[in-house]
This record gives structure tokens, sequence and C-alpha cells, in this order.
């Protein structure tokens, strides 16, 4: 009866058969890796966690396990004193057992497989779910599906919420980056909880709000074409080192831990020198036994396919899965290995100067990536007429997500001193660090194409900034060429315009003196 | 009354009101330049043509204009003799008209913008065509909606035909390149005009049946990408004499010249060579003048993504597309050009030996190029199960497109010798191209990094052809990386298989210590 009375104070229905009152603060569907990982970091922070899995075995396993708090068994007076430091981690085993145990407004998180998954577990959700519940996809899922989610279950009064998780499961654990985007209405509810379980970086969240529909899957899918970019950089210096200067795993370890005191100071090449110093049982090195084939799960490629739909040359990403997929077709490289013939790398000089060369060739590719990176979040804000806010972005990945470096300190600098900056290079301190870095960025990639080491992300970057900071390129030919085969016409540069050529205006040139007079700007039947 | 006895020995019925018996032998929709001149090729050719146009007043415009046959007046006896030279072009006035005036089956050709208008008239022909009739979609149609158009009018019993067509108005008018697939039962009722119309190289037509469904706008597609590629190598190579060597535009055009005698003999080439020579009114060269903003219709991004989706490395078409991309935000490269510094081009040595290399480079990026298109067609054909014959479609390649030149010769022997071929690179002679040419694009590939000019197309396929002919590239790195902070495994190399590490199967090794045993490949709630 005392519960029926409070229960009706907190204006809970209670005509109803009398529940236990709720008391879960969020739910979680989902335990694989990152979703028990998850609930383990929320319960370390205070908060009641609900667990379900499709497979519902594993909810007790889970519970029976990982999930189970430590028990402390010391001696107390004539016997043992039992202490459970219980974790506040409650199994459900339904999704309207979940829903049940749930404060209202409902916080649900779904962690399971990007599509269709999703898109089945919000259709068992909504049955037991109400108006201003909020369900959260932490999934890698396509932005346009969580556009499509935002909008669908808007107009059912539920709030979605897509977000990115990165820091893969140590990540989860101890603190993601966290880059939640949707339905703002949302925010003030699970803005607590999100940044509680967050990385912080100098005190500060790495977790804030992204912005409109699903904008913040969208920031985490270029996050992660980037860390393909930083990845596939970080394997052609590791490969340089290797084949070009013939140096073992171990001392290329010590080269990049060293690395990671200076200006590449991050994540991925503190493990790249965990990787390099780890050996097998045998005593060498592992990972020289690894497999050469690189797998992906897709989200490189969509940032690619992305930045060839809205135009922007985001090219070193696209040279880093290319590289993925041209590993993958190993039995076929194996036997060009045996056709195709090329130089022996033969190096002379200063060995130390040219490692120092290759530094900063991976801080000034680095550079360009992130610099194309934003240029893609700039254009596809204004594309999808999004909101963002740029130095949050760069702040949400300066701790717990995979590419978290002291670099992203930097560009969150560059972006909090201006943040309508056009581009990253345009910021004097990045301006000032690649002009810096550019002769030791040039001399490896010369180096490596002389050597015959493939280095298609160096090479691709340098291409970029040489041709980003040219104010005539040769398109000019370019479009000569398509107006002579195709009529597609021309514009005029203006220092040249004329009567004959005024500026602006598509301009066809009869370049043959044959052919019909039809330009194929009118080619609309 | 004679008329309608010969009728009806030849079939038709003569119940309904006597219309005059059809004349035409095909049809074909949108007057745009491809469309015109490809009606005046089939003239031409002794096929009676039945013309249509949204716009009806361009119809009769080009009756009254183009499609106006010569008129001969010569003196005779007392007066004057008219022999009327007429062209077999007939206008209609309405879809029914048109449909009405053609022989059963009937071949109605569409040469209209891509997309909707395509599914619009599709409709609109659907009342006044009948079972074996054959609708043919000539347009910059995407693969896809071919695929979905054929299954779509093979319901209704209309035979469907994508046909890529290529050569820009000039190759319209007087060959193009034909590249059909779809419903092959229409091949017998089309190859005839189709083959006539078309280019011939050595004697033999540029034209033959693709494949499957929308098999021959996806050829026609990778071709348009090929070319993006194939121009942006031309203008790499421009840049490279302009800004690298000093060159003025009437000496880079001799250079083509003397390029268009040798191995890379080819439309482009020689049209490249025109440009340059192409004088403005003031007497200087009127390439110079051109806005440096490369447009673009779309096609060789479609072949970039597919590439990305099916996972092959098509770098140099990506890299084309991405160029075409820095290009046209030409505002943002100005304001650059003032801010971000570089080297300045020095050249020293043999000039012509230089310029002998940047033929080579351009040769062997080339090779690298083609067998990248190749690598994605085979790829294509796999994944949509299509079953295209490569010898034809090189053949198709080497005359009236815009890629045409001896080169797809030397690539229709390859696959004449041996359509298996796994890629180009193993046949014999490609082989030794790339081996002879590789010094010299080695040179120029380095030489563009130290100088400062950009080479993203040259650079990219050096770096593929010394990673696809690489047995060990850096991507155990990578897998080790990735299995280190996501736990998504990895395999061993064969040669290190043992108990600890079979072959074959996901390896996760928990390089810290730390974390759970969860692996990533049980990702899946």
């Amino acid at each position: 009866m005392a519960d029926q009375a409070a229960a009706r104070l907190a204006g809970i229905n209670v005509g109803a058969p009398a529940y236990p009152i709720p008391s879960g603060d969020f739910g979680l569907i989902g335990l694989a890796v990152m979703g028990q990982n998850l609930i383990l970091n929320m319960a370390d922070h205070g908060f009641t966690v609900v667990a379900f899995n499709r497979t519902v075995s594993k909810v007790d396993r889970f519970l029976a396990n990982e999930a189970k708090g430590a028990v402390i068994r010391a001696p107390f007076r004539d016997g043992m004193l039992t202490l459970s430091l219980g974790k506040s981690i409650i199994g459900a085993h339904s999704i309207q057992d979940l829903c049940s145990k749930l404060k209202k407004p409902r916080r649900i998180m779904l962690l399971v497989m990007a599509g269709k998954p999703v898109d089945d577990f919000i259709e068992s959700l909504l049955p037991f779910v109400e108006q201003g519940d909020i369900i959260i996809d932490g999934g890698n899922s396509h932005f346009p599906d969580s556009n499509r989610r935002a909008k669908y279950l808007a107009e059912k009064g539920i709030r979605f919420v897509g977000t990115g998780v990165s820091g893969g499961e140590e990540g989860a654990r101890y603190g993601p980056s966290l880059m939640p985007g949707g339905n703002e209405e949302a925010w003030p509810y699970i803005k607590d909880i999100f940044q509680s379980i967050a990385a912080r970086s100098d005190g500060e969240p790495c977790c804030d709000w992204v912005g409109d529909e699903g904008s913040g899957h969208y920031v985490k899918m270029v996050h992660n074409g980037i860390e393909y970019g930083d990845m596939q950089l970080i394997c052609e210096a590791y490969d340089i080192m290797k084949r070009g200067l013939g140096m073992p795993a171990s001392e290329i370890g010590d080269v990049f831990a060293k690395w990671n005191t200076g200006v590449l100071d991050s994540f991925l090449i503190e493990i790249t020198r965990d990787v390099l110093h780890f050996n097998d049982d045998d005593g060498t090195p592992l990972v020289e036994k690894i497999l050469d084939k690189a797998g992906q799960k897709g989200t490189g490629k969509w940032t690619a396919i992305n930045a060839l739909d809205l135009g922007m040359p985001v090219t070193l990403i696209g040279e880093a899965v290319f590289a993925r997929c041209l590993s993958a077709i190993k039995d076929e490289r194996v036997r060009a290995s045996t056709i195709l013939g090329g130089p022996s790398p033969s190096f002379t000089g200063d060995r130390q100067v040219f490692i120092d060369n290759l530094e900063q060739a991976l801080y000034a590719s680095k550079i360009i990536s992130y610099a194309q990176g934003f240029m893609l979040i700039q254009n596809a804000a204004k594309e999808y007429r999004w909101k963002l806010n740029k130095p949050s972005i760069a702040l949400m990945w300066r701790g717990g997500c995979i590419i978290r470096s002291v670099f992203l300190k930097d560009i969150t600098s560059a972006y909090r001193k201006n943040s309508d900056l056009e581009n990253l290079l345009f910021d004097d301190f990045f301006n000032k660090a690649i002009h810096h870095a550019q002769n030791g960025w040039r001399d490896v990639v010369s180096k490596g194409a002389l050597w015959g080491i493939p280095t298609p992300a160096f090479s691709t970057a340098l291409s970029f900034y040489d041709g980003y900071r040219t104010r005539g390129l040769p398109a000019n030919l370019l479009q000569a060429q398509r107006d002579y085969f195709g009529a597609h016409t021309f514009r005029i540069k203006p220092e040249y315009a004329s009567d004959n050529f005024p500026e602006g205006k598509d301009i066809h040139v009869n370049w043959t003196g044959r052919g019909g007079n039809v330009s194929a700007s009118s080619y609309v039947a």
C-alpha cells in the first residue's frame, strides 16, 4: 500500500496490477563485446542498467560472470563477513520485461548489428514504449538509416538518437568517445549518463550533442574513415622502414615509441609500438606472422562513397580503403610477385635523418587527411542542412576513440579560435606545421617511388597539398577536351574575359570546323 | 485496294482502317546532338528513321535543316531538273504517330536525359507497342536502372536493350562505339543496323553484344571511368611540361603530336595536340584562357563508387574523379595559393630524356588504369552473374569512342590470346611494356613530388603497381591493430601456421593482458 501511494505520487498508474516500481536508469540490448563493456562502464558510474539479449541465455551468463559484483569475504568476530559489492545490473528476459523495468522516459540503447536487426528491435520495442521514450542506436549504422529512423520514430512521438561509439572494447569499458545526434529533445535526458561514461580529455567529456538526424552516425563514419587513413599511413611508414631501411620489427617499434612522445602522440601510434614489440612464444615478432589481408566493416567505404557523392576530394581515405582492397587479393598478388619486376631499395645517407623525414611525412599526410575529413563534414552540413559544432567534433575525438591524439587538441584549438575556419590548412599552427614538414615528406614520397615501395596514402596526400595550393590546375585542358569531343562547353578565366568570351557564360568552340551547332548543354529531349 | 492486297499478303490486319504501310526501320526519340547525329548516321546507311522529340517543333526544325536531303538542280532540255537525294528520315508528331510509322517488331531508341525521362518515355510508349517490340535506351543511364528496366519490360513481353554509345557528336555522326546489353532476343533484330552505323577498326565493327541486363551500360560506365583516367593522365603530363619544364602550349602540343605516332596513339592524345595548337584570335593559345574548373556528368563517380562497393582497387579512376572535385573548388584554391607554400620546380638534365620518361609514365599509368578497369569488369561479371566477352569489350573500345587507341588493339590481342587472362599485367606484351616503362615512370613521380607539381594519377598508378607485385604488404600490421583495439581477429600466414595459430582460422590475441574474452567476430546480439 505504501508502495502504491508512492507510485501514485510519482504519477504512475496504479489502476493496473501493482508492478514493482521500475528502478532501471538505462536499458541496453545486445550483449556482444561493446554492449557488455558499456553496461559495466555505466554500472561503475552508479547507473542501474537493465540488460537484454536476443539469445536470452547470454543475459544470464553475463549476469553470472562479467556483471557479477565483487564479493569480499573477511574474518569477522566468530566467523566470516560477506560484503557484496554488487553491481547495479539487472537482467531482462524479454523486451516487455526490459521496458517494465525502466524508469520513464525510458532510455533504451541498441548495440546490435547494423541494418535489419536495428529495425527489427525498434519494431519489437514499439508496443512497450510510450510517448517521450528514447531509443538510442549505438551500433555502426549508416547515417541515411539513422535519418530515416529519426523521422519514423518522431512521427510516433518516440525520440530517436543515433550515436557513434568509438574506442573498441577498452574504450567502451573505461571511457568511449560518444557522438550522439538525432532528436535534440532527448539530449537533456541522456546527457548526464553519456558524459559520465565518456572518456575525458583535459577534464572535458569526449561527448557532446552533434546535431540533427543521422549526424551522430555521420560524424562517426568520418571518424572511421579517418581511422582507415591513419592506419594506412602507419602501415606505409612501417613498410618503408622494413623494406626500405631493412629494420626488424623491434627497432621499428622503438621508432614508434619515440614518435609517440612527439607530434604523433596518439593511441594508434602507441598500439603500433606495442604490436611491433609483441613477440610470439618463440621470441619472434608475432606481427610478421600475421596474414597481410586487411578486413573491413564498411564504414571507410561509406566515407569514400559519400565523398564522391558530395564531390569532395577526400583522397586519403579513398586510397586507404583501396589499399585494404588490394591487400585482400593476396593470392593474385603472390602470383604477380613472381611475374612483375621492380627495383630493389638501396638506402644511402643518414638513416636517422631519413627516419625524421618519415615522421614528418606521416605528420603532414595526417594533417591533410584531417583537413579533408573536416572539408567533408563541413560540406555535409551544408548538403543535409545540419547545424554542426566543429570544435565539439574535434573534442569528441580527442579521447576515448581510436583516433585519439594530441593532434586533435590542436584541431580543437584551431576551431575554437575560429569556428568559421574555411580549411584546417588555413590555421596558423597547421600552416606552419605542414610547411616545416614538407621537405621530409617530399623526400619520402620520391624515395618510395624510386625504391618500388608503395606509398598510396603519403603520395595522394602530397598531390592533394600541391593541387590545393595551386591557383591554375591543368583542368583547363580537360575542359577544352570535353568541349572538343562532347560540346560540353567551358568558361573563361575572369582575367581573359572579352566580348567573344564573356565571364560566367558556358562557351562552346568549334575546335575542328566540323560537326553541328548543337551544344551538349542542350542535351535534353 | 492494291495497297490493301499487298498489306494482306504481308500479314497486316486490314480489317482496321487502311493506314499506310509502316516504312520506318528504326524510331529515335530525343533530338539533342547525339540523337540527331545518330539519325543522320543511320540514314546514311540506308535505314529509314522515324524521329520524335518531346518539344515537337524540334522535329520539324530538324527535318527542315540537318535532316533535309541534298537537292541537285541541273539544266535539262528546256528547263531545270530537280534531283532530290532525300534522306530517309520521317518526322513523328506524337509517340503514337512514331509507333504507327515503324515496321514490326518495332525498334525504338531513346536518347534522352538519364533518369526519370527514360522511365517516362517507356511508360508513354507502352500503350503503342506490342509483344516482341524492342525499346533501346541509348542514354547515359546508370546500370542498376537498366537492370530494373530489363526486368520490368520483360514481364510485359517487351525486349529491352540498354546500350552504351560513345564517341561524342563526331562519333555519333560518323561511327560511334556501341555497347548493347539486355534482352538477347533483341540482338538479331538490331545487330545489322547497330553494326552498320558503328565505327570499324581493322574491318571489324566496334559493336557487339555485351551481355545480360544492364551490362551494356555497365561497360559504358567503366569506359567513361577510364576516359576520366586517361584525361587526368594527359593533364598531369601537360602540367609537368608546363610548370616543370616551363614549356609553352604550342611546344607541348608538338610533344603530343609526336606521342600520337607511338604507343600512345589515340583519339585523346590527338585532340590534346589540336587543343594545344588552337590559338585564339589574338594568336595566343586558347587553352590557357579556359577556367580550370572541371565539370563532370557522374559516370566517373559511378565507376569509383562501384569499385568501392565491389572492393576492387580501381585507384586511378578514383583519383581522376577526385582531381576534378579539387579543380572545382577554384575559389578556395586561389585563397590557398596565397597561404600555402612549396618548392619551385627546377629542371636540370637532358630535357628530351625527361620528356621520353614522361611518355613512359603516361603509358605505364594507362596500362595500370586499364588493368584496373578490366579487374572491375571481371569482378562485376562474377558479382552480377553476367556472361561477358572480354575480347569483344576491348574491341568495342578500339574505334568510335573517346578512349579509342592503338593500345586497345593490344588489349584485344591479349584477351583473344587468352580470354581467361587473370590480369592484363600478366600478358607478356603488357608485362614487358610496363617493365620497360618503369624507370621513366619512377623518375617522373619522384620529380613531381620534389617539384611540388601534383601527380595524383601517375602516383596512384605506381603505388598500385608496387603494391600489386608485393607478396607481403604491411596489412599484417593493420590486422594486428584491428585485433588489438577491436578484437576483430586475424589469420596467420600459412608458412607460420601452428597448433596455436591454425591456418584459415580467425585468431584473437590478448595484446594487452586486459579486456574481455569476447571476440568481435561474435559481435551479434
